[in-house]
């Protein structure tokens, strides 16, 4: 599943049953978590109007992406300024990813919470904004894509709808501890993507520092 | 894999050769990223020596760990306070978890960091410590673990180091827009863990809102 499990945003209509989502959730809770104190929680969003909601939270901040996208830079970096006007690209709107204009048809969507009451984060006092709070979640929400590939479904780890979450916790009712930490569509996949484009093992590791060799194939 | 992975921080003597780690990384590498930017970067510690200071570089942070349980609090709560005193804790420190005294008797240890310029963050305007940039790092973290698994290792997902960034920066030679996501010492683990204490799907799942129903198996 690792190898082969892609970023799936087209769907057929086939319906995803509960019993296959509880097998899928069965697999993927043997997730680890800081200190297995499993401060996560699922919302299975099975109500179409819930799910067009979530959907129209995305369309903002998709957005924006796509403006950043088009004017040559990272979307969301985190250390450079963006250029681009964002208060008028949330306002205007794009398709380009038109899975989110239409959430209300796909069978089912997962909304990944976290209790940061219920989590370990080593990180909380550097000067900027933290990651490993990650940590205890994103192994869940990533086994549940593992899981779902497993059972023939498709799906895609996405985080945009956090810039909405004082919203999705109203919609969705969630405590005031609870952080939002991904929106996960599932179905089965309309197309299935057979080449996943990612860096060669020598492109992301080194040996011992940084600025080291990199990890090769039929080394000692 | 997903349901036996356990912490593993016990390891036999036995090494892990080149070849074995760059199979475990080229089977976790298709894991996804914000936009598949693929902004992180693996550094395999060899070097014993080095090792050996990442562990002394856990160990504060261990301390305030077991500080914190012994008072019987959530260690690095970030929403309650913590009443232990952090810098006695810090200065103390703890025989916790033994791994960390002698990470250089493990076989390899890997830094996994981040290139904050390269990653996607939807939650940076928060106003709290954001955890969205780890889903473009932990899916990659955790799959380090479960392809580790399938070839007989194991290993344990950590970020106890990360709080001295700054030092681990300067050990290995990272640039200064990456940070520290995880430490995951590998190796042959000395026993095997067979039971994992996990939530059932009923205890965190709910339908539609956080105070609906639960997944129940065997339901429509």
């Amino acid at each position: 599943m690792m190898r082969t499990a892609f970023a799936c945003r087209e769907f057929t209509d086939d319906p995803v049953s509960d019993d296959v989502l509880y097998r899928v959730l069965d697999t993927a809770r043997f997730a680890p978590s800081g200190g297995n104190r499993q401060g996560a929680h699922v919302v299975v969003v099975r109500d179409p109007a819930v799910r067009r909601r979530l959907g129209e939270l995305c369309q903002p901040t998709v957005a924006v992406y796509a403006a950043q996208r088009a004017a040559g830079e990272v979307p969301f970096n985190t250390v450079v300024p963006t250029g681009v006007d964002v208060e008028t690209a949330r306002a205007t709107g794009s398709g380009f990813w038109p899975l989110f204009e239409r959430l209300d048809e796909v069978p089912v969507v997962l909304v990944i919470t976290v209790d940061l009451a219920e989590v370990a984060s080593m990180d909380k006092d550097l000067d900027r904004v933290g990651l490993v709070t990650g940590g205890s979640v994103y192994p869940l929400a990533w086994n549940i894509i593992l899981a779902a590939r497993n059972e023939g479904l498709g799906g895609v780890l996405t985080t945009l709808v956090v810039p909405e979450e004082a919203m999705v916790r109203e919609l969705l009712g969630l405590p005031e501890t609870h952080a939002v930490a991904a929106l996960i569509p599932l179905g089965h996949p309309a197309h299935q993507l057979t080449r996943l484009r990612r860096h060669a093992v020598e492109d992301f590791t080194t040996v011992d520092r940084y600025d080291g060799e990199p990890l090769t194939e039929g080394a000692a």
